[in-house]
């Protein structure tokens, strides 16, 4: 178990990084919902490696397929199955991962879970590339979110030490995918495509930090106390390989502040009560206020580097110096930006759908 | 629905700040389990307000009692309902919340999602009392975790901008206790007081940082993809109000890391698998890693203070100078660090019982 | 795990038949339900023995205490924890049953699953009084449903060879509630009282069938494959002690219909679509159709009975010969039949809100 | 919703009759279970048509195919896709259901649940051929219960009035794989088939009754008070199409029997406790008491039938004689035989696993 995600609109995710393929099965999606194979295979696009900005040197094609649920371009309400077939994958460099267990891999907590019987090969249940399947779901679950007006906008903030600083109007997606590296700051982005070459010229990798933003979210979603927005965003997000850290609103910063600092004041906006700042990220105890949900997610460099690291033989006990081969993308951010998306979309419309605002988003 | 956590180790939370009481079922505990009133209380307590933290006058007996599931002190199987009836309740000062919003506080999103028939006082399933039942869960959960050798401590690293600094020898339950904001590091501890306390002859409040450890953590323990350990421990956290952030190991740092310096080094000691570093804060690909779980959670400044605040009255569109009265934490930091020890106890057994490690713990 | 039933109208059961109560906590209640204490008690008491059916000789007041979730007669969307304290209770005859389990009853799988934690006072967590609790959440759910204009009526009909054959206009409360078997047709309900006196006599018991129907329900609940509609009701039908069988519309019979017998025909009534008969039972691809949904229980006879049984003693392998003392109906069926009505509203209510039918139902 | 089964052993069923494929995942299952796809194959190809027991004329392969989450012929621990595409589907009949729902069928309310854009091809998500998909999660439940010694038998009883009286010993897999209508009694199973043939000629169908049982389950399996062994077997049983009724050991009967009847006595066999009789089929309070599990379910007659039905054109308003072409089966019995199976196969083995057997399955 633990390969499904929500209650509503539930996703459950299939395949392995050298399998057969990457998938997943959408269930709850209601009725009558107009989504073309042209528009998943759109959002799985901008999940691709792009090579200037330290991407894997595979190709990828993925090329998405809908088993089940879509018929004549229209969702039916049956479960809705889309995969990707792995054409390239090249698992020879896999061979002795069961006893070498990488360092910063999944290779020993998955020895430790699963026993020699895991699939090694390219990481697996624990590579990034089952997050292919995490997008198909998005796709899906912003079509019905835009019914209600919902958009959703994830960028690259951070890479190493390089800080973007965007102009709120600029933060769309139409910016974001004009560089490589999903970034509305176009200055930082150049900044952050030459530190990820640098970074992979030395055969190393760099961690980063996505913002994602959620605008025009109707008021009361969430369900507290225990399955509270913030609460299924973040387990949403911790679904993706490296995350490390994810924060609302002021996030850890609020650690530091005064009440009279951080409490968001009330105002009227167009007969409509707003907050004139948006400390909290459009979330108050648990619950969306209106405001543009706000999160942060960290990610920690990848694994996968091609310099020499110390590890141990886990039958002989004995050190080894392993230099990680095969392709790896030395900086994943970029690409985890479209797949934090897709999770703040599955999770929004999952709150939707228990709020039964489904008949609101479908005829 | 929202109001039950787990899956295996359940806990179903009711009551509010105002009521008749606040309680707790948890279902899932095996039969066998010898668990003494005494030790739910004594965690319980723990949880209480230090007046001299800038906790709040109202005097919280939280007396437990439990109604149903033990029997001459040991778990039989059944469902465990506990639960401390409400005795000083003061719900005079919140009759004009409805159409009044406090900044920074639920009310609002509560309006949204439950009209005026939303319980207000006291903050009613939004204040922080509610979480006294997740600290008698934790209680049950923390005596099973004990029996397979499993200590979890949480301490108080940041309040403001005080920053603790304890020897890791020094975070214990021993040291935590010894002060009013239950941080390791007594230096630190003496100016996080002094901070409170200025802060509250302000009629301010000011945030903070609970750093929480598990150790002896059994490996392979979390259900990737989807119901990761990081993901199901977030979700938990989240439920504790004010929480904005959460990271594990280097968390949001990892985001300037290189994989060269991220990467934790494996080594054996005692012929058991070590890392030499850990960056990766006891979690690997969702997994427990058998290294010491650390995750950070960032609170912000309580919402209620003294000081006057603009916000508008729904109803007539106009606007208010609202001073909160009442009685309240400015500094809910200590308080949430008993409960962020109780969430981690309760995650963890819920993981351990999935794993089938019932047996283990209880014959 | 496993006391809690439900996905959108969450009901968790707690408590012992000897313990200091038994009680239930219902979650997913929406804001807004005006919903008195005494609505539920008059349910409650539905339930109670009849001395004049062969029911227990005990004096089970069950006063309905609510502990959170309704505040001035109405809910607030919060958990609604309602319980009775048990008052008569007399766990004297209990003692030898850990080492002899008593023929019919739970005794011996509690203890392969509990072992001698096992709180056997009273039947402990198998007993239907645990029912009681089933029945407080009923009431909620009746009233949700009786918003949209859904009734619910359950009636005995059958004891051991006594089988009723009401006129379906007869099938009513009022009539049902006019003797002490809950049986819609008279004459036969005098014949059932006249057997489970003789019964009584005897010190034996008997089983019997109860069927219940839901009106006005609307078309299309259910959530096909696995929580149709019939899978969601069987399960919390078998919740309640001794159910042994359960059958929709024609049920059994249908095994020896053919297809242009058993296929109801659909016709136009009052611009409806209406079927002319109801084998279906009100339920077609696991869900509603629109016509009465009608459900048979089948109960078999209580287990406690005076007459001596043999069994055997776990610890010394012998043969023992027993006789159950204690306070025992003879025959369950009449007081069952104020649960399986509460069964029904709770799944229906919680399929109504799966459909987002919360709306229709609340302000 | 509402298509995934099981809280640790997860089955997600999707495909549709006459879409792509029906398919499954399944999650749940550990690591280092052997399985190979021509044991899955074999389990499926039971559930094949028999012509000569009146099943459709359709040529359906249903060849197997594995996705993900078996590696080298052993499970891996992560999800397990199957499906089988669909390779022979006429829906040139199935244009006008949309305005004419035909008698017995879900035509109608699917209509009211998914409107117009239910994929109504072949009886789409309501159609026995997503029962293929079960009996492929059946196959690896099966291969795992084998590690404990569990064995299950599904067998028909009776086939309209034929009902069948197979010696206790006689009821192997072996004899029911021996004619057509899967029936361990010879001579019944004759009558069966010629009555089959008969209702075929006569363009109608014909009903039946499984019964199935389940050898050497451990004692004390099942989650009360709501997720007994019966509760989630009867739920599981009703995701069958065309199932009506399911009851347990004595079942029906049960209901006019006497406690001193009914109770089955306690006695030592092998140095084991057993009962003398098996009128509780094996389940007691909701948990398995180590006994032969034995239940039976009721099926209606195949609702497409070739004779004429009074129908209503939903858009006109206007009756219609309705004859349904495409080929059908005239019984579905024998071939819901190994759905049955396969569905005890599952719940067994979530329950198995919930109770953390699964150490003992896998090592």
């Amino acid at each position: 178990m633990g390969n499904s995600l929500g209650t509503r609109f539930v996703v459950t995710s299939f395949g392995e990084s050298h399998g057969r393929c990457v998938g997943v099965v959408v269930d709850g999606c209601p009725a009558g919902l107009p989504i073309g194979l042209d528009e998943i295979q759109a959002e799985v696009d901008r999940r691709k490696p792009q090579s200037s900005a330290g991407g894997t040197g595979r190709r990828e094609e993925d090329r998405v397929e809908v088993l089940s649920g879509i018929l004549n371009g229209t969702s039916t309400g049956a479960p809705i199955c889309m995969l990707a077939w792995n054409k390239d994958a090249d698992s020879s460099a896999y061979g002795e991962i069961v006893n070498v267990p990488r360092p910063g891999h999944a290779d020993y907590t998955a020895f430790l879970k699963y026993g020699k019987y895991t699939d090694f090969r390219g990481g697996g249940r624990f590579s990034g590339r089952i997050t292919a399947g995490f997008v198909m779901a998005g796709a899906i679950a912003r079509k019905l979110l835009a019914l209600s007006g919902v958009e959703i906008i994830a960028h690259t903030l951070q890479v190493g030490d390089i800080k973007a600083n965007p102009h709120p109007a600029d933060i769309t997606r139409k910016n974001v995918d004009r560089n490589a590296v999903k970034c509305a700051d176009p200055v930082a982005a150049r900044k952050m495509i030459r530190l990820i070459q640098s970074v992979q010229k030395e055969a190393d990798s760099i961690g980063g930090i996505v913002e994602v933003l959620a605008l025009n979210v109707p008021g009361g979603l969430g369900e507290p106390v225990f399955d509270t927005l913030e609460g299924e965003l973040v387990k949403a997000f911790f679904a993706i390989p490296a995350a490390r850290g994810v924060e609302f609103g002021s996030g850890f910063t609020a650690a530091a502040m005064k009440g009279s600092q951080h409490n968001d004041l009330f105002s009227m906006r167009d007969k409509k009560l707003v907050t004139l700042t948006n400390h909290a990220g459009g979330v108050s105890g648990g619950l969306s206020n209106g405001m543009p949900i706000v999160a942060r997610v960290a990610f920690k460099p990848t694994a996968s580097i091609g310099k020499s690291q110390k590890t141990v033989n886990i039958e002989t006990g004995k050190r080894v110096d392993l230099s990680v081969k095969g392709r790896h993308d030395s900086c994943i951010v970029p690409r985890a930006a479209p797949v934090v998306e897709a999770m703040m979309a599955v999770v929004l419309c999952d709150f939707a759908l228990r709020a039964g605002i489904t008949g609101r988003i479908i005829k």
